[in-house]
């Protein structure tokens, strides 16, 4: 594709001479018919070294290359081009006869069945929707149109899907929560009866699970993105728009609110509510309610200032101990000075 | 069912009248066919708003409603009435001719093998145990009476288990256990030849991994339950009903006893032992022995009292030092004025 | 076997009366026909107290045994010797007319393809690899030869594995990479058209997942392992020989040197380097470059030195607070008496 027709696809301004682009990479690695970006100005360095054959980047760093595509937010174009260049993952259409499709189940003609392929009772799968080898999808569950569920996801009984979800590989949809009464007995399970639902535009990590309800539904909101291996209780309810970075864990009937963005590796107790457009620290333990615009991280929870200046202060906290000691045994000998003189 | 039905089948006293429930919510989303619960009291508000039919409660919390069933232990007895109202997972019965099932391996005429399900050599799946589609039960394993093994949940070769046991969707039991000599060519991978036992009434959650012994057996207890995301290290053994939350890593050859329960995202160190009924908290770093009754969390781990003052104390750890600065400037005035009063 | 015929095989000294030996297990399990092994002296007593027909160990110990051979490196030969036992996961040989093997994909006559497992077009399976049931490998893959790829793993298009790799069960291999621009219509998907490249000898272990770059590759080099439930994000590059253990997060576009070894459940931050040999604790949150031979751990990151100290004092911490509360009243005290006298 030559840079002018990506140009005027994109509605971009190109500086520069013209070229034949089969690509986008890296300013590192792009090559003389690879298009490349700069997001971030502390990579000018690597931008004057590049050989990429052209660059998407802002007006006051086209000065910098020879050909370029003019931004005013970087990011969001490498978004739109590479999609002009991407390729969906696999390359068949249509319902494989290898696959088991059970005959109550409502598959659209545009929807593309891999061999392999599990299809229970009473399912629906909708439009342009692909079903990729492995999967299971067990009965009652509603797939939405244009979506894409990868080799070996498993959606349990009654899971809802909007239009245009992505469930990575191996991510799990529906296993039962977690929910055990105590008795003399030991643990009785509590029959996991609810259900998951995402909206749309969801897209769900790698090896990810979320449980269904214990009684009615866990939910995550549309254009909520939830990274690989993070675990969602049941009952809980994620908003829309969210970020939920891999590794975290959402405990049972929490419910989050639209906008949050959640770090990695963070853990989020059972039973509370985060407000609007919180934002969670990478590792935090949240044990607590949170308004809406909080930013905290660390365990114990904190803000992000406090932590910060906590963390700064932690390595001094040993020699801290020996200061106050010092401190101590001089107003001993100061008190015993003090006594002997009255003594005296 | 009738309300006074389910009262006559859990032994439970019936007051107000009778109505038809046709399932269990939520106080919140329970309409007037269903029958909703009452375990904790801060939700008393939202008993008085619940729509439910009728409500599974303690016998003081009675009056505040029309049709009561009433419960001296809420929560074993709401695992009970959800019972009823259950349905079980998938719809198949029968081995399908889907499926590849090895001319070695026994499977009891009462089970079900899904499609797409694949059974080893020489191995045994007992009475009404249920193989969902895509799973891999290698050779020589054992699957006892009446266990649910879900969707793409993998068996490695020689896995035990017990009755009744539940594995959730992608579930590993049997992984290489992670252990490597170290050479001068580099990690030598030490083969992983023991095996992984649960025993009766043994869950495990979705996309856990219990990792088979290096030489012997990897362990988990009867009634115990593990929930989703858990990493269980080789020749672990848990006791009997223990607890583990999601997110949780069992570091190799540790010993867990009976009834402990982990918090979601803690992490225990390899070859240590845990006493029986210990509570480790979530997120907890545990890296010692650790006595039966011990109630610990947090890393550096702590007992649990220590740690909440230590928590309630750490946003003041910056402020602490600025006040030892001002106390330290304060004597060395003092010992400059009263070195000068020498003087004079 | 006999002992004696070990010692040959791996050219090692045997002492006392030679014996069958019908396979390898802990002092504590092993029977007379079992050879054991001792590599940590902590473990003496356990030694005498061992039933095994023979032990594996150091010069030094040979004393307290009866019969055994003599190691100058006991976990490295304890590897050899396993290996004479070990029998391989799977007893298939050949490819199943249930697989499904794309007409244009290249299997090698000595690989092995188990029932269910799909091959994508345009992809090579090398000499003796084995693809157990269930797996996907995607479009213009590469497995290498001597590769395992164990149930219900997944390999993305254009997956490349080096020779003589381990993919445990559930692995995911080049999902998407969580990269999105924010636009004011919410999150955008950016495409991940970038692949996985393992070098030789790598292990990856059960749900682990590794991201596919956005435009490039995400690497991992030759010898290392990695362990169960890790995430690696895009564009990741991870030098030989490391060592990764299990519930780590790595996250997108770090570089991680030869060598290094990370403990269970770190978190490392996106976009920085961490130099050769580094070691990072179990816990870790890693949110900055480190140096090479760095040893690091805790959150906020510390050099371990450090932390084995904070760690000591934080329990102190609160008494230290009534401590400098104390010193305060008294100097407090001390000033107004002062005043006084100045005031008399």
């Amino acid at each position: 594709m030559l840079l002018s027709e990506i140009a005027t696809r994109l509605g971009l301004e190109q500086l520069g001479p013209d070229r034949e682009i089969l690509g986008v990479n890296t300013l590192e690695s792009a090559g003389e018919s690879e298009l490349s970006f700069l997001v971030n100005p502390k990579y000018t360095k690597a931008l004057e070294a590049s050989r990429a054959g052209a660059v998407l980047l802002s007006a006051e760093h086209a000065p910098l290359v020879e050909s370029a595509l003019l931004s005013e937010n970087v990011y969001m174009d490498l978004a739109r081009v590479v999609s002009l260049f991407a390729r969906p993952q696999g390359q068949f259409t249509g319902q494989s006869p290898l696959a088991f499709v059970h005959e109550t189940a409502q598959v659209h003609e545009s929807a593309t069945i891999y061999p392999f392929a599990f299809i229970g009772p009473e399912t629906r799968i909708s439009a342009n929707a692909v079903i990729f080898p492995g999967c299971y999808i067990g009965e009652r569950c509603c797939v939405g149109a244009d979506c894409l569920v990868y080799p070996n996801a498993v959606l349990m009984s009654d899971t809802v899907l909007g239009d245009r979800c992505i469930v990575q590989p191996g991510c799990v949809l529906g296993g039962d929560g977690f929910g055990f009464a105590q008795t003399p007995a030991g643990h009785m399970k509590i029959p996991q009866v609810g259900h998951v639902q995402l909206g749309d535009d969801v897209e769900v990590g790698a090896n990810t699970s979320i449980d269904r309800a214990a009684l009615d539904v866990t939910q995550v909101g549309s254009g909520t993105k939830v990274d690989s291996l993070v675990q969602v209780g049941h009952n809980v309810r994620i908003g829309e728009h969210c970020l939920v970075v891999a590794g975290t864990g959402i405990g049972g009937s929490t419910h989050i609110g639209d906008g949050v963005v959640i770090g990695g590796q963070a853990g989020i107790k059972d039973n509370i509510t985060i407000g609007d457009g919180a934002m969670i620290g990478a590792q935090a333990g949240v044990n607590n309610d949170l308004p809406a615009g909080s930013k905290v991280t660390y365990t114990p929870m904190m803000d992000i200032g406090t932590y910060l200046r906590v963390g700064a202060a932690l390595p001094r906290l040993p020699g801290l101990l020996k200061r106050v000691r010092r401190l101590e045994k001089e107003l001993e000998r100061a008190r015993a000075d003090k006594g002997g003189e009255q003594d005296g």
